[in-house]
């Protein structure tokens, strides 16, 4: 760490300004904000309404999800910091390489939805990270940052552009592409030590609470992560309110079923901490569609089971006999649900809520997420493996004090 | 709790579900939002605004009144994550009776007033939490959620309709028919143990900071609350400009009564947690009238003495006379402020603030209101304890561990 | 304690209800929102985009400010709990007195916008409080809030309506001006006892995750901060993009330079938690100028870099030379990068930025901004040590239990 992550931090942000200082510009014209006497006032109000759904999204991406993952008693200050180290990069580099994209290697100009963009893009790696949380270094992280959005604004393209799917929330063009890309990566960076639970692999009391905070603005403003980039009016007002009926009922089957599955009817926490948002996930991709409220409850409801069911049944599958260590279970927030999110888009075209997609571009472009995330994260983990190396030794994993001044962790 | 939980959490979501499939549609036509060349800006920015206001009242029910109640040292689990619970259910159900109640039984479209009113009806619901936390079970509060919400439709109906009061903040309705609902709940189900100091019913250094966590978004978002359903433009204004100095004034009475009051002159956390709040509610009733903003802070000054007495004298007498524990002392937040509410709205109407609502009327709501809530929470209070059962025993009181897989609670 | 504080609480908060109630009013045709069939919807969007970034202003200021502190072991009720109350008798304070300046001694209407103008002159103090944070008494406190936001409102005359300067984001009249006047008052009440650092004067694990709530809330919303004065449209799109951008470079400078400076490359939490921001202040003074995205970062960058290398070499040197202990390192946050911001918006200005200021008032604005500080804070400092008195001895120095009725405070 001595040298190396200083000099990567600092290279990669002078590549930033030297990419932003050639390509970038923002150009209030393009806005028609600027005309004192207008007419447009749906322009300015678009604008208002965009700034506070974005900044609703903003805290999910640095509250939220760094909070979050501060369930590891001795991980607190890499989740939240590395989460906020790895976002900030992934905004401008999500920024640039999405602008440079459509514009076919042009200047081009940026404004709020550019900086919606650069937030979505990054929400990508951040669920990543959940998958390789504990077990990878920061150096290496900025690294995954910048090759998982390539991969991501690759996706998208396909998704958006050439399926023309719908997908208002990107529960699968993020979300399950997020969580598969952090599986796939996590599978490289297995280490057998991970079979029986590390002695580091604990969360307590405080941690546990800490973790909430995260849920549960994450929780809060999901229904403005699934309307940020839905078409304004009658779409966004749709993608609002059915995940928020989707969120509400997730919550109920989620705890019905932690409670069911453990011990002596105990509730479990992680399962509070994560399987709560599975709904927001699971009506991600119609929730712009007229599927009723009731429709958004039962697809919440249906998130929230296979979430907890998920996180007992096959997380410990996954990491004994698949090899795969799954740190934060992001495979039960995001991937599972993201999978659900696509096929009930597929249900709800069949009965005829949208127009606009067909159900074989629906498939398509799950499995395109699928298997763009597998592939680029079978990749990115190759090169992290083995090209930019420094990964923590096993007995270093869930422990902040090797890339963190600590005068001591706490033990309870 | 092995089976009973989600048994009676999983019926009463298919419940809901099976309700909103029946009665409750969304009509997008109904807002005018469709309409693309449309002139009605001022639909949509009442529709932007709402939004805003209604997020900033989700913050306050689900981080507010969650961490607020982390204050013990061993039942932040519970306090967060029920309180979780609870208002899922809650904004399900309430967003349903108040439906069916204003259709009169026949389908009705939702759209985002309804689910502000859903929000506003779960926070009566977590008022009454409050009051018997740490000594209920997840079971019953999911059942005093139906019951409760239940009584704050028939008694919102009674002020708002019949009387025709004015409550914009709904200081009565809500702030004091929540506070005397739960005293009552908790007067059924007190244990003579509880008249010595519970030995889990303690804070720690930690878990007084995270509840104010919720403290601090409560009182930055107090103003969105009061006017949320306030008139649109020169009310919400006054209701927002009124409350923010109400609560400015609170704060300062309430530190110096608790400094005055404690031995030594020291601070005490539960006043500053809870006191510092009171302002918000003491106005809420007259908040929307043009009471100047000196009397906003003559009102708010009152409600923050008035709390730190309640908590310094009222709370151990109803513990040790009354038979009656308040775990969060919600008699001195939201009960005795309510009241202070109301009698401040018929001082603003004997000064002629108001023309739509008299003195009479006023009084009426506070008694409908304090009456009902009484009434309703012994009757819900008897239900609970013989027919719901599942109480925990009293050496049960204020511990996680009773409901939550918990590795080790806290010490210190 | 035992009656001081009571007593100036209650008085301050009695003057306040006096002054308010002789020369405010609220006049809502000020606001032209009273219409009902208007044609002036920019006015209500104004209003509502107004409403929308004060909050989270707000937010910053409560929330931000009051956890950023938390970070000492045992200070953490003092920290959120002081700023609470000098916050709600700033906002009080520096509404009343900056309504009474403009207004040039008659009675003055108030509305969102004087709200916005009490809670900015509210940073001042709590930037102020965090250089003095732990060795200062609660009543001392307060009378600081009074003198320090009335120098605050005469420096401010003078750089907006004398020399015309532009300081949209404030951070030479707030940031640099709270810096240097928290710097002025600890040199006054300067300990030797704090040449090596106090037993007491330690993070622990969790008060240094509290303390990250406050470094991402105020992260999070420092665009709306450098925004809310600006002018609508064009000027306040520009402040939101420019900080954003300033930022996300920041994070990665501060990062990285923390990591070069540390033993063994480990990151220390100090600098995370406050080098972060330095990008937020740095390009406060031309966040409204178009300076282009890839300006805004290197301006972010170099706020980062100057931040983490203060708290490295300047804060020791200052403690042991200089005779000046800043608890919170608030010359590295906002001292340093407050003067970063005047020089470049000086540099701006050279390469065309801006045609409404000129270099020269800029520097004057600058120099009158420390200058006043400097002065300013020495006489507070004088009049709280020898008038006011009532500092804790060095031995309660950063122990909340002076102040607070506290069980026993946590070890680890």
């Amino acid at each position: 760490m001595r040298l190396k992550f200083p000099m990567v931090a600092f290279a990669l942000e002078v590549a930033m300004i030297v990419l932003f200082g050639i390509f970038v510009k923002y150009d209030i014209e393009q806005m028609d904000l600027h005309q004192p006497n207008t007419t447009n006032s749906t322009e300015v109000d678009r604008y208002l309404e965009l700034h506070s759904l974005f900044q609703d999204v903003h805290v999910m991406i640095f509250v939220g999800f760094g909070f979050l993952m501060t369930f590891l008693r001795n991980y607190g200050f890499s989740s939240v910091g590395i989460n906020l180290l790895v976002a900030s990069l992934g905004l401008q580099w999500g920024t640039f390489i999405q602008g440079i994209v459509h514009s076919h290697g042009q200047k081009f100009y940026i404004g709020i939805k550019n900086m919606i963009n650069g937030d979505l893009s990054t929400v990508t790696v951040l669920i990543s990270f959940g998958a390789v949380l504990g077990k990878i270094s920061p150096s290496q992280m900025l690294v995954m940052t910048i090759l998982e959005i390539a991969a991501f604004v690759g996706n998208e393209y396909l998704v958006g552009e050439i399926f023309k799917a719908s997908d208002v929330g990107a529960s699968m063009t993020i979300h399950a592409f997020g969580a598969y890309f952090g599986l796939a990566v996590a599978g490289i960076l297995y280490h057998p030590s991970l079979r029986k639970e590390h002695e580091m692999e604990k969360s307590a009391y405080h941690s546990d609470l800490f973790a909430m905070i995260g849920t549960l603005f994450l929780w809060i403003f999901w229904p403005s992560f699934n309307s940020v980039i839905a078409e304004t009016g009658e779409m966004q007002y749709l993608a609002i309110v059915n995940t928020y009926f989707s969120l509400v009922a997730c919550v109920l089957t989620a705890y019905a079923c932690s409670s069911l599955l453990e011990k002596r009817g105990k509730l479990d926490m992680v399962h509070i901490q994560n399987a709560t948002l599975a709904g927001g996930v699971a009506v991600g991709t119609c929730a712009d569609m007229p599927i009723r409220p009731f429709g958004s409850m039962v697809i919440g409801g249906i998130g929230g089971i296979v979430s907890v069911f998920g996180f007992k049944f096959l997380t410990p599958f996954f990491t004994t006999k698949l090899r795969i260590h799954d740190t934060c279970g992001v495979h039960n927030l995001h991937g599972l649900p993201g999978v659900v999110a696509g096929v009930a888009s597929i249900v709800a075209i069949a009965l005829g809520a949208s127009k606009t997609s067909t159900m074989a571009m629906q498939a398509a472009a799950l499995g395109s997420s699928i298997g763009t995330a597998v592939v680029g994260g079978l990749i990115t983990g190759l090169i992290l493996k083995f090209i930019v190396r420094g990964q923590p030794s096993e007995k270093n994993f869930f422990d902040d004090s090797v890339y963190w001044k600590v005068l001591k962790v706490t033990k309870d």
